[in-house]
C-alpha cells in the first residue's frame, strides 16, 4: 500500500488532514495518517477517536502518551513507539521519566506471567462489591 | 501449587513477607507473593525490584500504576487487573481516569495493529538523532 | 539458520519440494519452507496440514488467506503478512478488500481489550445451549 | 465497574443505545455496551466505527465476523469469541465454516512463529514494487 | 461445540483416538481431543506432528514438555499450562525444576520488553555469519 | 536513547558492568545492559535476578537458554532470540536441538489457540488436588 499525498487526496481524506492540521498547528501529517488513508472510513473513526480521548481529558495529556507508549512496548510496535515517545517528550516528559515508564512495563509484563503460571486467585478485598 | 503462608514460611520468605508488610504498613501479604514464595529467590527479586520501581521516583506512583493496569489489560492478566486498579484507586485514581485510561489502552491496541498491517515507515521526525 | 536449497535438498526434504511446487504449479518454493526444511519433521507437517486446510473445504481459499493475514497482522509477524496478502491478491482479493480487512483487525484488537478491562460477562444468548 | 443500563443511561449514551437498537432492530443492547457506557466517549466511537465497518462493504458481513472471531481466539478473548461466533452463525456460518476457521487460526499462529524463529527474509516476489 | 465422544466418532476420528490410546497406552482420550475431533483433519495433523516432535529426539522429552509450558504461560492458555504441566511431572519434572521454569519465563518476557523498548541492536558475535 | 559505555559509566553502573564481566569472564558487556544501564535501579534488578536465576539451579543451563529462546520466539523479539540461542550455543545446544525447540514452540502456539477457540474444559486428572 501507498500513502496517499495531502496535494493528491480525495476530498473525504482532505477534510481529515485538514483537521489534523489545524488542531495540531502543523503544516503536514504524519505517515501513520497518509497509510491509513487508504482506508478512508478507518481514517476518520480513528482521528475522531485520538482527537476526543487523548487531548483534556480526566488524565493529564503526557499520561497518556506514557501509556500509548507502554502497550506499543508490551505489543513491540516499532512506530507507535517512536511517534507516541517523541509525543510524550513534547508534552514534557523527562528522559528519567521514560526511562522508569520503561522499567514499569517490563515488571508488569513480568508479574503478568508469574500469576499466569502460579494461577494465582484474585484476593477479596480486590474483588468488585455491590 | 499451594500458597505459602505467612506462619509456615520458611526463613528466606519471611524476611522478605515481613518487608512487605513493613513497607506497605499491612499485616498480610496478596496472594500473589504468597504463591510466588514457592520459588523463593523470584519473590526476593520481584519485591525489591516493585519496592524500588514502583514507589517515588520520577513518575508520580499513581500513574505508575495505571501504566501497570494498561500492560495488564492489553495481555489479559486477571489477577493483575483487579490487584493494580484497586492500588491506582488507593492512590487517588478516580473512576473518571480509569475509564479514560482503558480507552487509551484499547486505541493504542487498534492503532498498533494498523501500523503493522500498513507497514508504515518511522516519519524522519521521530527517528534519533546523534 | 540457512536455506536448504532444492537441489542439495536431501530426499527427505526433496519429496515435500517437489510436492510443492507440483500442487502449486510452480518451480521453486518460497524462503519459508526452504528455512524450515532445516527440521525435516516440521516441514512435512507444516506443508501437509496447510495443503489440507488452505485449499478447498468450507470456507473460500481467498478468505481463508484474509484470515492467515488477520492473525499475522496481529502477531506483527512481517514474513506472513508478506507472503499471505500475496496469496490473498493473487487468490482474487481486491485493495478495498484488504484495506477493509485491516480495519476489522485494528478494531477487534480494540474491542477485545475493552472487554477484558471492564470483564464484560457474557450475555445469555451468546453461552452454549444443550 | 457497573454496567449502564437503558432506563438509567445519561442523554449521551442512550442515543447511542437507541441507535444500535434500531440499527440491528432488537430491544436490548449486549452487555459490552452497557460496560463501555462507563466512557461514553470510547463508547459512541467504538459503536460509530463498527456500524460503519462491519456492515455492508467490500467484504461480506459473514467474513468479517469470522474475522473478528480469528483475531479474538489469537488475544484468547472470551466475551468477543463468544459475541462474534453468535453474530457469525447469525449472517449464515456453518458449524464447518467455523471448524475450518479455527483450524487455520491455529495454523496461522503456528507458522508466524516459525517465520520469526528462523528469521525468513521476505522473497523478492513479495515485496512491494513501484 | 461440544466434544466428540469415543463411542460415537466417526471412523475418521476413531482411527486417531485408536492411536492415541495405543501409542499412550491409556483407556481414554484427554478433553482437547475430543473438542478438536470437530475438525477432523486437523484432529489428524496435529495429533500426528505431537506424535512426531514430543517423543524421542534431540531434546529430553520432558524438557520439550517444559518448552510446551513456558509458551503456554506466555500466552496464558488456561488448558496448556494443566495438561503440559502434568505431562512434566510425569515425565519427571521436580517442583523445583517448574518453579525455575517460571521465573526463566518471567524473566525473559521482562527482558524481551526492555530490548524493545531500548530497540537494543544485536551485537556482532551474535550475528549469523557466513 | 544511547547505550552508556564502560568508560564513562557513572559508579553505580560500574559496579553492575564489572559484576557481569567478573561474573562471565569477559572483557565488555553486550549491548543489552549498556542500554538498560540509562535506568540504572533496572540495570541491577535485572542482572541480579538473571544471575541468580539463569546460572545453576534445578535445571540445566542450557536447558534455561532454549527457554529463553522459547519465549522471546513467541513473543518476536529479535534481540532476546539472537542472545539466547547464542548462550543455548554456547552452552553446547546442538543444531538439532534448536530445531527441534522451534517445532516445539510452534506446536504450542497452534495447540494453545485450539484449545482457546474450542474452549476446552481442563480435565479432572489435570487439576490440583488436596
Amino acid at each position: 500500500m501507498k500513502p496517499v499525498e495531502i496535494k493528491t487526496a480525495p476530498p473525504e481524506v482532505r477534510v481529515i488532514f485538514d483537521d489534523i492540521m489545524a488542531s495540531r498547528k502543523v503544516n503536514d501529517v504524519n505517515n501513520f495518517w497518509k497509510y491509513l488513508a487508504n482506508e478512508p472510513r478507518m481514517l476518520k473513526h480513528t482521528w475522531e477517536s485520538l482527537k476526543s480521548i487523548m487531548g483534556a481529558g480526566a488524565l493529564d495529556p503526557m499520561v497518556k502518551e506514557l501509556i500509548y507508549v507502554a502497550v506499543s512496548v508490551t505489543n513491540n510496535c516499532d512506530y507507535c513507539m517512536a511517534s507516541h515517545t517523541a509525543a510524550a517528550r513534547a508534552k514534557g516528559a523527562t528522559e528519567a521519566q521514560i526511562n522508569e515508564l520503561y522499567a514499569v512495563v517490563a515488571l508488569a509484563n513480568m508479574t503478568n506471567r508469574l500469576a499466569n503460571a502460579y494461577k494465582v486467585p484474585v484476593d477479596e478485598q480486590f474483588k468488585p462489591r455491590d
